[in-house]
C-alpha cells in the first residue's frame, strides 16, 4: 500500500516581493523564518515544529490563497485514491498533479520534496 | 506580554451538506473526524496530532477556501501587534475580528475556544 499525508499548506501571496512580505506571516503566525538556503523570489519556508506540516509562502499571480499539498510515494496511485474519493484532476504536471476536491478546494498531489 | 498563535485551519467549504463531504476531507489528508461533540450542522472537526494546528471543515455560503485562525489570550493586543505589522480590520466580531493580511489572506483574530 501507497503512504501519503498532509505534507504542506502553501499561503500563496499576490505580491511584488514575497522576502518583502515574510514577515508579516511569519511574524503573525509567531514563526521563525525557515532554512534560508530554500528561500528564493518566489518561495520562503517558515520554521514549523514536526508532526506540523510545513509551511510555505509563495508568490502567485493569482488572487492570494491558501492551499494544501499531499505528498505521496506513489502519485498513480494516490491520484487514483483520491479520484474514488470523489476529487478530479485539474491538471496533469510533470512531478504534481493539481486536483479538485468535491468541496471545489484546488490540492496539489506530489512527490515528496528533494 | 500576551500569547498568541496559529491555532487553527478551517477548510471554508460551499457544501450543502458539510457531514456527507467530511469523509472526503478526512480521508484524503488521511486525518480521523474528531471529536463527534463537537460537530454539528455548520462544523466538523478532524482529529490531528499535537501540537498540529487544529483543523475544521466549515459549511460556508461564500466560494470555498482555507483561512487560518490565530488565538489569543488577548484580542485588543494581539490585533494591535497585527496592525503594526500590517493587517487591517475587515470587521469587529463579539469574539472575534476578522482581518486582512497585507498579502490579502483573510484571518480570523480570537479568543481560545471554550
Amino acid at each position: 500500500m501507497h503512504k501519503s499525508r498532509l505534507a504542506t499548506l502553501i499561503i500563496d501571496s499576490q505580491v511584488d516581493d514575497i522576502k518583502k512580505r515574510k514577515d508579516f506571516l511569519a511574524k503573525a503566525l509567531s514563526l521563525g523564518i525557515g532554512d534560508p538556503n530554500y528561500e528564493n523570489e518566489n518561495w520562503v519556508p517558515l520554521e514549523i515544529q514536526e508532526p506540523q506540516p510545513h509551511i510555505w509562502l509563495q508568490k502567485v499571480k493569482h488572487q492570494s490563497r491558501i492551499h494544501i499539498d499531499i505528498e505521496t510515494d506513489n502519485i498513480d496511485a494516490e491520484v487514483a485514491r483520491l479520484q474514488k474519493l470523489g476529487a478530479s484532476i485539474f491538471e496533469n504536471k510533470d512531478k504534481f498533479v493539481v486536483m479538485e476536491a468535491p468541496t471545489r478546494h484546488r490540492f496539489l498531489c506530489r512527490e515528496p520534496a528533494a
